[in-house]
């Protein structure tokens, strides 16, 4: 043990920062409120009265922990702090704006804190699975609310994985912190300045998006309400049909801007500036590069056993499969009656996940290519023992600590992955809901498979029980597993 | 590139040496041959005379093989040779011994190589998956071939696991070169003596066992024939009740002998030569900690939930955990009506598998336990980065070289997984089918999931196509991954 670990030790039970930053945190979610509270008051619905009532509640929280946690962050924070900070903040913001959806007239929601709770994490954690059946007559605070839920969750993963987690280096991202801060320090004097462009570009193109929903054939509300949830790859809707409910355009306006929520927003902040790097990223090539293979798959699948037309079978493909893969959630069809080649399919898909540094969740596809270049490097060994196969990623040489991070992070998922499946059937739940109900909430996906959770389905009949442990499972998927696990370790909390 | 692996490049064109082992091998299994045809000819069945052409073509073929190798030996393997070897001898042996069945009398094999074939590849590889309906009504030769089969399969894993996989460096094995040469260096002088002295065990404990099973209520036919089939953890009954079929005191020998066919025989020689470290061994206290856990939860789920009374609970349950994690497949009762929970958990366990250097397949005890303490020393670090934590396994250090492998064969099984669940999907396999399928084919299990393939059905109903896919992942499984993928990789065939 060395001289600065216990330091960080003795430090532990000073939570006064952690308090003080998640206090903060709880002010700024009061103040969002306003938002859906306005348009309630617009549209006469007495749902105004439950986020005003949340709006207090939530602002007096957190001034009594910003009270509590005062000069708590002249020190900085440590690791440890760090650690806490994390889940405890993404914690607390879930409460908080379940609160509304709890308080609101709104009868699907009012008569279990279980289920506004699970609305309210699927939404911060951009998931997307829902509870509420009959969207099309929710009031519009409601829609508005969860939908800026899903937005704020999505710029919260990106400074999360941009400022915090290469910081702690978990399952890789270590990888990403030399390479932000390398380059960042020559075009971006300050951290402080890479968040503002970075949300700049986040507000630009849900802007975007929103018109262009709106100039093909949406109301003003819900081209705003989809394009919250589109950038944001969260997958919420206004309505049962998802995106089915839309024409063609619509639908590859969609798929546009999952897409685009999907990549890494460094570099559209480095695009502004002028350096094309996101034509030539690693992470984006291979994205690109499986969402067209597998769409092409699929659209011939579709072709030659559905009898759909071409164009049709191609929009279909790419939408649903872009929406997986990226873990928004949408959906324009029910794509489990594709067959059983499709339900495979797109059970595989709901594992991976688009680009570190975006909105979208899953296992991320800067681990899947280290994990191939790994095989690549062992299968070299085997042939040649004692030959030298140095592993490089983006043309750089790839440090032994970032394989192994990624290396226990897969592992740790398949770990998370199993005992979430089994909690889940031990609670009743069927194997087909189970196996696939985990998953697509360790991954922030949306829908599963079968006829309960799947495209088709909602998350309503799920037993009480079973909405926590997926809730749990959403926050654990969603800070990448460490940041949470790592608190129920008996060495953390000891000195 | 050294000269060395230049000396291997040149040495690929000499198939020679691989040819002269593949023919003596066959040769061997031609002999075995005449034991079925032997029991035929005592019964008045006629397809003896099946065995007799089938011993005679297979006995030509590894002689004429033998003759094209001639002299090939004398250098010794190279390491590609090795690598060849491995899968073409296991194909070979598949294939001649699928004849046989091929060429009898008996209705439900004659019509179909493919079922020949998967029922032979799944002997040999002691998964135990079985496309015969109304096994009791079987002639005694088929019956015996099968359970032969099993029982070479098993000591021809061992073997295989010992002598070829350590060399090799495959999926972590590298951890048992050091081992076993270290010390057996001492106690026993050369290879060919542990290989006589592990066969002695093997030979010892089938006759205990068999002559157990007869001491309690069965023929002494039934009695070989389950012997074989249970020491050898490879599953195949004489009767479609399986080891329903009989009653507990056959089970609990039966629980007994599949757990001692998945402990590592090298320490049963270490045994014999006084030294107890079989108590003490790592990978079978993790084995026995983890069936008594398991045992423990799923009899009081069968008291709490079912109505079972304790001692038939705890029966059940450890025959049926037993037969799972030792990869055995025997069922003594359809444990798939237990309700979800248990559904889930014999899922789970499929995935797990017994002791290296035993006759059990799946990903082996060992190599989670390398998981875990790889687990464990990254979340120390996430704690301490600048702290140092060293991996041991067994109270020795663990090399990186062998985490690497371990971690490179994991992310390998579930890529394998994934494709072959995929690929049945595609030819039209339900979820459920598909997704049990693949891991009880690469586990070398036997029984999946649903009502096809799980304890109470039967392989046969499947298409021709998914049972090649499935007798590939066999052997795929069988062999640890490397050492038949190696041979797909470009490289391996280059200069």
């Amino acid at each position: 043990m060395t001289a600065r670990s216990r330091r960080l030790g003795f430090a532990i039970p000073g939570l006064k920062p952690v308090a003080s930053l998640v206090g903060g945190t709880l002010v700024a979610l009061a103040a969002t409120m306003a938002l859906p509270m306005a348009v309630d008051l617009w549209v006469e619905n007495p749902d105004w009265r439950a986020f005003a009532i949340s709006a207090l509640v939530t602002a007096a929280a957190g001034a009594l922990m910003m009270a509590l946690g005062r000069g708590g962050l002249e020190g900085g924070l440590s690791i440890r702090q760090a650690f806490v900070l994390t889940p405890a903040s993404w914690t607390a913001v879930a409460l908080f704006a379940a609160l509304p959806l709890y308080f609101s007239d709104y009868a699907q929601l009012r008569d279990s804190f279980t289920d506004a709770f699970f609305e309210s994490m699927s939404g911060l954690t951009t998931t997307g699975s829902t509870v509420i059946v009959g969207l099309d007559s929710a009031p519009p605070g409601v829609l508005l609310w969860r939908a800026i839920l899903q937005w704020l969750g999505g710029i919260g993963i990106i400074a999360t994985a941009i400022a915090i987690l290469p910081a702690l280096g978990v399952g890789g991202m270590q990888l990403f912190r030399t390479e932000s801060s390398d380059r960042s320090e020559k075009v971006l004097p300050r951290v402080r300045d890479i968040a503002a462009a970075i949300g700049a570009v986040y507000v630009a193109l849900t802007f975007v998006c929103a018109v262009l929903y709106w100039s093909v054939e949406m109301t003003p509300f819900d081209a705003v309400a989809h394009a919250l949830t589109t950038v944001s790859t969260g997958g919420y809707s206004t309505t049962d049909l998802s995106m089915g409910g839309f024409g063609p355009a619509t639908q590859w306006i969609a798929t546009v801007f999952m897409l685009a929520g999907a990549l890494p927003f460094v570099l559209y902040v480095r695009l502004m500036r002028g350096e094309a790097e996101i034509f030539r990223d690693s992470q984006v090539r291979t994205l690109l590069a499986l969402l067209v293979g597998v769409t092409a798959i699929l659209s011939g699948w579709l072709v030659a056993t559905r009898g759909y037309e071409e164009a049709e079978a191609i929009r279909h493909a790419a939408f649903n499969v872009v929406s997986v893969v990226t873990t928004t959630g949408y959906a324009s069809t029910d794509y489990l009656v594709w067959g059983n080649f499709a339900v495979g399919a797109f059970f595989a898909l709901t594992f991976i996940g688009g680009c570190t540094g975006s909105t979208s969740g899953g296992m991320k596809i800067f681990r899947f290519e280290i994990m191939a270049q790994m095989l690549r490097s062992h299968f070299r060994r085997l042939i040649y023992p004692h030959g030298v196969f140095p592993r490089t990623y983006a043309g750089r040489p790839l440090p032994d600590d970032v394989v192994s991070s990624v290396v226990v992070f897969f592992s740790l998922f398949f770990i998370c992955y199993s005992l979430i499946t089994l909690v889940l059937m031990a609670i009743g739940l069927d194997f087909v809901t189970a196996i696939s109900a985990s998953v697509t909430a360790l991954s922030n996906v949306g829908p599963g498979l079968g006829p309960i959770i799947g495209p088709a389905g909602n998350f309503a009949p799920l037993p009480d029980a079973a909405k926590w442990v997926l809730a749990f499972a959403m926050l654990l998927g969603r800070l990448e597993l460490f940041t949470v696990l790592i608190l129920f370790t008996p060495g953390f909390w000891k000195a």
